[in-house]
């Protein structure tokens, strides 16, 4: 495996939270090191626990979006939908939200309505439910408006052995739609670019899919959903913690017009950008046909589609097939990227 | 019961955060509301939820201190004895714990390393194990600093029902020693008002003084952790969620006296402060003996003493017998107090 190169500087950057290189930096040499225990697992989206007998998922994200409301939904929906999708990737059904709020002193009231009505409506789709919270309020300049974390546990069912380090060289790797459009639909809103009415974020709660997915038979390895850093650290990480290569398509992408308008004109790469609806999928190939079918059928799956494969050349390492017939290395990112962008 | 006046504007302010009305008012008027579900229990420390026939605690708290290093602590431990003492407060076994960090940009990485390898260390003293994280980043003056999430799961023995709401007429009200010395530490600190010599907080975990307490037997009702709003919220939250009165002795009261003279000093009341290491439990009268006993041979519980008792007089409200034979009510806290305590 190639090493994380050391990129920690003795202050904290914004590159420190983009899911870029210099995040797994500051993770795996300050943060993991000073964790450190049997049951640790920092390099999943979720981690999984024995209870009682039982497997328990346990996930935590914050939010720190900006701004709060966007194109296709909020900090709240956000909040829901990113924390069900982490448990989801582990094959976990999520059950039990927690919510904490950091406020900043001055923060409107109807907007905080506003955030809690979107989570209420996204917790009802996800089948999830909110049962417990904390409440601080911080003074006007000591936070930007809103923070969210939640938090949430779910169990996964007997039998189910889903991690991102479970890739086997072969597999399929299939991912459920379009690329970058939280991204844009962000930073479009941030920035005022014009995109706002054309690209809307794709933030969706991702269990359905995922029973679906699962109720297709054996063969599934690997899940991860492609948010901070997008297609590429997903894969990236995936193929890290696997130790094997990966070859993507790059004519199976589907980019929309407008996303791919706002990168051309922006300079950036779709393949870097958040997603917060998608998700990637290693899967034994010969269950490929019937897993991607059965997919299709989800409202969330309907342009699921194969991307690329496992391979043994090159572990650790995501090679991109361009459409013009050339190849290039898809690199965990490494710069600044976006920041608050989820 | 008394209602929950309306103290809410069309801003947040900061004494939506403190644990006093205004927080409540927030709570009950906009968060639980469009939170509703038949298992959310936003009045409780933690949450108690049936999984694969075992109970499930779940608890999150948010942690925005300032200074994050203050005497007896720093914001890494806070963040685990928080989490950790909510879950015993439901008579639940602490097991797994989440981490999510927002970070300011510039924050010094060897402060950051400080607050997690002391993080590491209160895990340890507390049997918990950090499973899961997140990490965020925000720009320059959108965050002050540091903020923590910590959410922790534990799970409930069988035949335990310790709950805000089962205080009991006649119970005994055991506090497990003095008051105020957090909220003094912190405060001193960040104000620089000369008592942090002497004034220690007094953050530790307190789920093995739970063990003990609920191994002396049957009779233990509720249990709460008098962190924002003091022992006066805390009480004032028992007696409403068990519709009943409570009485509570001055003269058995601790209060260390540097901790009595910074509030003379500064005009506080320490029933109003914050604690990080106490804990109020209302038992069955006849078997307070044994239980104080039980408390007092733990690390946390030396200073145990029977602090009131619980009547069927005036319900919902909390009043102290004074050391010069007056009597007042102790009223849920209103004002502002103060502000990044935890």
């Amino acid at each position: 495996m190639r090493p994380i190169i050391a990129m920690i500087d003795e202050r904290i950057s914004l590159a420190c939270g983009s899911g870029g290189r210099a995040m797994h930096a500051l993770l795996e040499k300050v943060i993991f090191p000073r964790l450190n225990n049997p049951l640790f697992q920092g390099e999943e989206d979720a981690a999984l626990l024995p209870l009682e007998g039982a497997t328990l998922a346990f996930s935590t994200d914050s939010y720190v979006v900006s701004p709060l409301f966007f194109p296709g939904g909020d900090i709240g929906r956000l909040a829901i939908n990113g924390t069900v999708n982490d448990l989801a990737m582990r094959g976990a059904i999520p059950r039990y939200l927690s919510l904490g709020l950091i406020l900043e002193e001055g923060f409107p009231l109807a907007d905080l309505e506003r955030i809690l009505d979107s989570m209420g409506q996204a917790a009802l789709e996800a089948h999830v439910q909110v049962v417990t919270g904390d409440t601080k309020v911080v003074a006007r300049g000591q936070a930007d408006g809103l923070f969210v974390n939640t938090s949430g546990v779910g169990l996964v069912p007997p039998g189910i052995a889903i991690s991102a380090a479970n890739a086997q060289v072969g597999d399929s790797l299939i991912l459920n739609g379009g690329l970058g459009e939280h991204g844009i639909a962000v930073l479009s809103q941030r920035e005022g670019l014009g995109f706002e009415a054309e690209v809307v974020s794709d933030t969706a709660p991702l269990n359905g899919l995922v029973a679906e997915l699962l109720s297709a038979g054996e063969g599934i390895r690997a899940l991860r959903d492609p948010t901070r850093g997008g297609l590429a650290a997903s894969l990236n990480e995936i193929a890290r913690s696997s130790r094997v290569g990966m070859i993507v398509e790059e004519e199976a992408l589907l980019i929309q017009p407008a996303v791919a308008a706002a990168c051309e004109l922006l300079g950036l790469d779709p393949l870097y950008l958040a997603n917060e609806g998608k998700m990637i999928a290693c899967v034994h190939p010969a269950e490929a046909g019937k897993i991607l079918s059965r997919m299709r059928g989800h409202r969330y799956g309907q342009e699921s589609r194969i991307i690329g494969r496992v391979t043994a050349d090159h572990p650790g390492r995501v090679v991109l097939n361009t459409a013009i017939g050339g190849s290039r290395i898809v690199d965990i990112p490494a710069g600044e990227l976006l920041p608050r962008i989820c």
